[in-house]
């Protein structure tokens, strides 16, 4: 089958023959592969600012936003059969820790394999994971449409739902940065909540598609961001805010946009977060982290994309141009998430 | 009757004869006092740390730590009659915004006094409160021993039932500042949960008594103590960290004390809170800020008093020999917390 | 003024002139009356069966579901206004209890008055309540449109608001009862999650009409209605059941349409819940009540109202067309809420 | 290898000779059996009540109580080895479903096993399971003195710790039944809350052992348990009614002792719960059904047990006189739990 295989870092990835995966262990399902989301850390990766923390042996295979059809299981897999629509949790966790049994999957204390990033990913005909990391979904969603929610929308996803207990009738939920995770953050906490939602970026165009997707106010993130969202919101600042930027100031503002006794979101990252203790004690605030997403929050994403509650913009390019992709998603040409159709 | 009077920051306060309060307001509650707490906010009022924040006319009566017995009540108060013995919570809040209706008292953003910083407090024979401030208490707890319990115990019990959800049976919670809200916060946890506690502190002293409190593992900060916390936590850190120094490095040791997914309370002030935004979601850990508490936390700890289950270490001292008392506590000599007794 | 009297049980009111309100407590506030709501309640007061459970003395006036202006504030009332448009909680409650504390309104252990039940009411000119009552609301809503919301709206708001963390994506809602509070149920419950709803009424225009805002399902209660709300779930139940009828055999479906581990929420009443606890505990169900709701509840309602989230069918009448009105909701005649307009 | 099968129903079981279990799935665990709990439902087992429901073909083996040592695990099993001491979760569960990753065993809907009922179970040399039902305790631990925590004190635990959120320093927790289960319920609610514990139970002895397990109030349930336990509780009732009886009119008694705003946490059963819904909304009451407990509920068990904060009292008898052991158990000669030790 054909495959994009990194073989040196610092180097493109070549689009190669490569055998097929095939079941070896009982829990092993191989998919084939509908759509895999070219995302920002392909280009880390493939930088080899990864190579240390991955530990993984060159050449292998890229692709960690991962969605397609059922193409094999392994003789103990009952719940999926070969046809399935599906999409993977980017991590197959251990199931046995603590962690796993109390759905936090992002915090498997066990074994666990990460596709794309530490064995064969994605970007091929077909891909081999565990059975624990495979969500079955509604035969009518596209693998290529929801490839992307796999992470970056989980990651949102989950921040969110996080997020949502605070969010009642009348509160407001600033999101830092309309991009990809910003739409579906907006639409997240459209589904899931009645919040008043403002939505701070740099890009006017951004901001104006946000609204479409949800956002009730936008703001303009040219040096007044902050004073223009406590001015939206009497001057008390949002409920929660959510910084899906987390660098360039962003980090600043997110934590400055907090109301009293409000919480700050962190998601994106790069800066730091930096205030004094007696600041968080006299207005008793809070700095919340937030890792990926849960298989079952994957799975309401994935119900919500279903229902057409959140819906992804994507620019889909052939196995074979995954050069071009990386080209334009590294030039500031793709428009929404780039994604690799076999 | 007999008071504390501050005449002029940067002196010390006298005690002089003034009237005593009267019954103005239907919902006003006039306490005999039993015992008021000396807290090292009273240095700072002194110093005039707080003149511009709390704007207060000079003179006036210090003391915000109040306990006693009701005195005369207003003909709106149905709920409290004269001889109940009562502690007061620190801020006597409006009871109509929805802070308030949230039991939500120190955010409160309504028109609310706190006695003893921007009003009449209570190192006198009578204070003046509002009806919303009084807890009655068993009659068998002293006002003495339990004054300070209004403002630093009510705050370590604050932070301890914020924390409690999270710790469950095989959890660890560490305890940084073995001083007045560190033992509080130290028996608070034993009575809400079922965490192990190490408590971490300078002085060998302060951790024996804080074993005697119910810690578990003491941990002396010599400069290891991160890495001590971490050995007897399987190298993972604690779930929960409660700050109560929150300067000098105990911000920084804090937060590299507190295991993935874990949160880091923030309670003692000073110093300031800096740390990558790629270390707060790659662990996905939190930062928690925390202010005084509820009334309805400080009934808690009241019954946790009546119940023995929280004590406090006190010295007493007449009312007259306030300027001892303060003395005493800024020389260092002070053990455990200083009482005036009217 | 005008005002709708009640001079004894078993004979309809008379609409007379009575001296208006005078403020006598620094927290009284004077209410011009916008709408007061007739409720089904009012025909059984007429009827005496609240005559002992109530208390109060005859004549007085009626109306419990009341918005419109301020009129005049007591001297303690800082955060009113003449002329701020406003809704009352139906319960003035004491604010000092553990309950009024922690935001229970309902649970108030301590002095509180039921306009319209045990003291004077809103169905007249102007209405005297206590501050806590008042909720302030967008000036753009009319008291007229809003005023069934005070008791009724609330009712189903608070219920679904409880219900709400159960409701992620993929869970299913089933709605018991499709008239007035059914109809603000659904629409509470879009806007507050994005559980699947399913709404079972006897009658076909009811169930249109919640279709029209928002019920995802519409079952017909035929005899058959467990059955196919087992269908429209894979045979499993619903989440969440939310029964507003409560007898006739609707407490039995409800109980019986709940899905393994789920919660049947009982606010209609009249019927008896009888289920064996082998049935309880194999399927870890629960049984949950519903008492109207908190003031803060009934100000986030009324911020969804604000939004247009949420919206009354009414009629109105003029004050002195109590009996007409009287006469539509006993004869059934009544189309939406019936609201009294002075 | 010795093992308690059962040939047919309303025969006693034989101990004899049977090949003991082989690793044939890469997540098998074969244990070596070192205490299986004897408990009522074995009775009814050999009666044959479970016939159906289990859908087991005899002859097999009994014991769903049961801990040991690790004796062999299948090629999969990562996180254990030979030697390990360990508990058995009564419920071999699947991993994969949406129950099951949020933690919630008992709602798995996948496929599990459920060894002593619908497979081989404990009460043999040898037992063999899923890797996913096995929680490793800390070494100090006799698997014959926690043997019977796997199921009966489970149960106990489990809705002890779904109640504790609702047990605040003031609150009262009634218990009713003071037998295996009550006493695990009792030492779990001191372990984990502050609250009163109020126990109920017929027999004066029971009571007596209860108050040492950390009971702070006993009631014989001689007819006036109701009015006693409100006598306790200001008239109020208990704010959490822990049934462990259900049946003889205890269900009763549970729901009138529950405090206005309370929860009746089902667990015993074979009776019937009664109320009329007019009851449960006029005091927003709950009744909250409770089914075992999860592997983490498990495991925090284990620690309570490992520290000291928990036992259970036990009666051992060697394998071979199971027989006996039933005879006591039947007879109502068994002090404590039986435990069947190889």
């Amino acid at each position: 089958m054909k495959a994009v295989r990194l073989h040196q870092y610092d180097q493109r990835p070549a689009v190669e023959d490569v055998p097929e995966p095939q079941v070896t262990d009982p829990h092993d399902v191989i998919v084939r592969v509908g759509g895999a989301g070219l995302c920002r850390t392909d280009l880390h990766i493939v930088e080899g600012q990864w190579a240390s923390r991955a530990g993984v042996e060159l050449p292998y295979t890229l692709g960690h936003e991962n969605a397609g059809w059922v193409h094999e299981v392994g003789s103990a897999v009952e719940h999926l059969s070969p046809g399935d629509t599906v999409i993977m949790h980017p991590q197959a966790t251990c199931g046995l820790c603590r962690a796993c049994r109390a759905g936090d999957d992002m915090h498997c204390s066990g074994t666990s394999i990460f596709p794309g990033l530490n064995t064969d990913g994605g970007m091929a005909d077909f891909l081999k994971t565990g059975a624990r990391a495979v969500v079955k979904i509604d035969p009518r969603l596209q693998p290529a449409d929801v490839a992307a929610l796999a992470d970056a929308g989980l990651t949102a996803y989950h921040a969110v739902k996080k997020a949502s207990p605070l969010l009642y009738p009348g509160t407001t939920a600033a999101v830092i940065g309309a991009g990809g995770l910003g739409h579906i953050g907006i639409q997240s906490l459209k589904a899931l909540t009645p919040a008043e939602i403002i939505v701070v970026d740099r890009s006017e165009p951004a901001l104006k598609l946000a609204q479409e997707m949800g956002a009730d106010q936008s703001v303009v993130a040219d040096g007044n961001q902050v004073e223009r969202v406590k001015e939206l919101t009497d001057g008390q600042g949002a409920d929660v805010v959510i910084d899906f930027v987390g660098e360039r100031g962003a980090e600043n503002d997110a934590w400055a946009m907090t109301k009293r006794a409000g919480s700050h979101f962190v998601i994106g990252y790069g800066g730091t977060v930096n205030v004094e203790t007696i600041d968080i004690i006299s207005t008793e605030r809070n700095v919340v982290g937030n890792l990926v997403g849960s298989f079952n929050d994957l799975a309401e994403l994935m119900t919500l994309a279903a229902q057409g509650k959140v819906k992804l913009h994507t620019q889909t390019y052939p196995l074979a141009a995954v050069n071009d992709a990386m080209d334009d998603l590294d030039g500031g040409r793709l428009q929404g998430r780039g994604i690799l159709v076999p």
